[in-house]
């Protein structure tokens, strides 16, 4: 059977995150849908998988997900139907034919986040969805020292949202890169894989330590706790953006 | 009487434009709105007066405006209150006290716009309220030969919107400068004073240039006709920002 690969950019505001739920729109289901009428009259279903299940809010510029289809239309006009399907805060950015066997999940070596926080008095309006709103003096020097200790491989239990049922929580992060420009401090994460809320709970934690909360070594204790409660807040979702998957 | 004078920074998708309207929303209407509570019992009406009357959709980063008050209370604390009242979409970015006699419209010596054109075969979620959606090949040299012939003191006639009662249509534009990035165009324009869809008109017509449908010299034509029909189309609203104006 056929297998296509999507690189997809979505403003996660007016959904409930990318998996299916009974709650709301979900991004998963508004590009299912989308796909629908191509699978009219062959038994099948659209069934689309995600390499990050991202949250409520968040957004995407480059996931990627495959999809098994039972028809031979040229990629382009899959491309070009789906994206007048679409509602324009999701966009098909890209369309390819893959290996039969690819899988945007498990087939994903990493993951790139970017996490945005405007730190000014005013939050402007065309950044109202997309940042972390912390109009508080946060020095991104001590959030550089403290993102050191993240790099390399640990167990993130400390770091992962409450909820989840998985058994290996140590993962690598090759990069934990903070950059500051006047009004903005901006925080680009990689790793081969995520826990849950992994990205948001990290930020939370080098903002503790920017605003000068915890020393930036306090961040060693909480990944040796083991814990949540050794790690700083939850950063809203608005910040974060999915950048690119790896494979 | 006190003159206060605002910076305002606005996503102007959802409003008619600056003015008010019987038709709907307007940014002056919502500021005025917002500081009517602090006119209350002084027997006086908040007036707006803005630098630049922008049209419906387009937005401001740095939009002026002064309004005559009688009361006392510290600007900071306007600020605060007004930006409490107003929607996410209108924001004070600044509010000082000014020379009583200060007037944003008629003091204004100069304003700078930027209009961004997205060039890609796709538009980006995230970019959809903020730009022209323009996935044609074009040529941002070509674009440079013409907007050359525009800086420079011209009768715009050619560039003014219909229904304008003006009697002088002779502008200074200090700078018509073109970036480009993969998949962006980004058209930064300084003057002594814009007439009515000024800038868009003149967009239109450089896109025109850079798609190859006119030679770059034709602008010079344009400029001559004094006629609308003369110049190119007028670029949608959603790409234009007010930058800042100058005093």
């Amino acid at each position: 059977m056929r297998t296509l690969r999507l690189t997809l950019a979505y403003d996660g505001t007016n959904y409930v995150g990318w998996q299916r739920q009974a709650s709301g729109a979900s991004i998963q289901q508004v590009v299912e849908s989308a796909f629908r009428p191509l699978f009219a009259g062959t038994g099948s279903e659209p069934v689309l998988i995600g390499a990050g299940r991202t949250d409520a809010g968040v957004h995407a510029i480059g996931q990627v997900a495959s999809i098994r289809v039972p028809f031979d239309l040229p990629a382009t006009s899959v491309w070009r139907a789906l994206n007048i399907r679409l509602p324009a805060d999701v966009r098909v950015v890209d369309l390819t034919d893959a290996a039969p066997t690819f899988h945007a999940q498990y087939d994903a070596r990493g993951k790139s986040y970017r996490y945005q926080i405007a730190t000014g008095r005013v939050l402007l309006p065309f950044e109202r969805w997309f940042v972390w709103h912390m109009p508080r003096p946060c020095d991104p020097e001590l959030m550089r020292q403290a993102a050191l200790h993240f790099t390399g491989t640990h167990d993130f239990t400390s770091f992962e949202g409450r909820g989840s049922l998985l058994l290996d929580r140590v993962r690598t992060l090759t990069r934990v890169d903070i950059r500051a420009s006047p009004g903005t401090i901006t925080v680009h994460v990689d790793g081969d894989g995520f826990l849950r809320h992994m990205v948001r709970i990290l930020v939370g934690t080098l903002v503790d330590v920017g605003c000068g909360l915890k020393p930036p070594e306090s961040v060693l204790d909480a990944l040796a706790a083991r814990v949540r409660s050794a790690a700083g807040p939850t950063a809203p979702a608005a910040g974060l953006t999915l950048v690119q998957v790896r494979y």
